[in-house]
């Protein structure tokens, strides 16, 4: 048995991801992830409530990341340039984790029960980052927009990635912020009347 | 107590509304719900499976009608342009419904429960309409982005609606189409090197 709550922690991650790929997550208990990490089940409970966090441990260093990195950001960026500044430093992070990260994803993009706990983690992590941009003096609905925008963007480009992991994921940030300057680049439409 | 089915279904949703605004979402049960509507409980359960899915009720609804106004957007129009028009029409139907679509709005905005069922109605209908997309030949990645990025204005757009509702929800949908243009007009970024 690990005698460190982080060795714990990172044997109960890696335990519950592969069970979640083998077998799915709807039919995995918490007493299966603790047997495989070689942890008894009361202890689980002591690092995660349930069974979906324990693919979230990661989102609060995640979210504390891209806000120092917002603050961080050289002057003189665009709201949406800040955000992408912010999204290679964490992609970094994801890149090098890829290993845990990249099946983590993929996990999660096909278990309803999980996308549902990660787009609730996503909506937190947008507001977070929209409060660091407004604290730059970006005006306050901008900030909302660019946060919102900015992160559905780092999502399809993570979701590239995982389809595509031939190229990094910041290729892949890089081409979907160009791709959003494209399709936005337009006049948004014609009619203000109709 | 109601005949038809139809009729049952609205006040059963008007019921769920008033209860959530007064009382919260989390204090109301599906029993008070039904005895504010006139209605017995089992009834409920042969309309909505929950508590939560009676305030989504309209989203099939919704979602036909955005995929149908992608396909019937004029030719021409740039991948988010076609988007603006059909969010534009959905908008007319919230409007038309403003007496519960605005509160409703407001109710999801402030409980994580109903909160994390919106965003995943959202990611199905973003997914419907990146589909409605690339049936008009706009090519995947493009549409994929489009539609995430889109959702995101709209429901930013609909977040300023219910903050402002001195302004119709077509004007803030135009402002937020318009606030993204201006947002991903200047070049991504910078430093592709870094």
């Amino acid at each position: 048995m690990p005698r460190s709550g982080a060795e714990a922690r990172r044997r109960l991650q890696q335990a519950a991801l592969e069970l979640y790929r083998e077998r799915g997550f709807d039919r995995t208990t918490t007493a299966e992830i603790a047997a495989r990490a070689g942890i008894n089940e009361r202890t689980f409970f002591r690092h995660f409530p349930d069974k979906r966090e324990v693919l979230f441990d990661g989102e609060a260093d995640l979210r504390a990341a891209l806000v120092q990195e917002v603050a961080d950001a050289p002057d003189g960026l665009q709201p949406l340039g800040i955000l992408l500044c912010a999204f290679r430093k964490a992609g970094r992070i994801l890149e090098e984790n890829r290993p845990f990260s990249e099946p983590r994803l993929a996990v999660i993009a096909r278990t309803p029960a999980l996308r549902e706990r990660d787009l609730a983690k996503g909506a937190a992590l947008t507001e977070a980052m929209a409060e660091a941009l407004r604290r730059r003096d970006v005006p306050a609905g901008l900030a909302d927009l660019a946060a919102h925008t900015g992160w559905a963007t780092f999502h399809h480009a993570a979701q590239a990635w995982i389809d595509d992991p031939a190229q990094p994921l910041d290729a892949h940030l890089l081409q979907a912020f160009n791709d959003l300057h494209t399709l936005a680049a337009p006049a948004p439409v014609a009619d203000r009347t109709s």
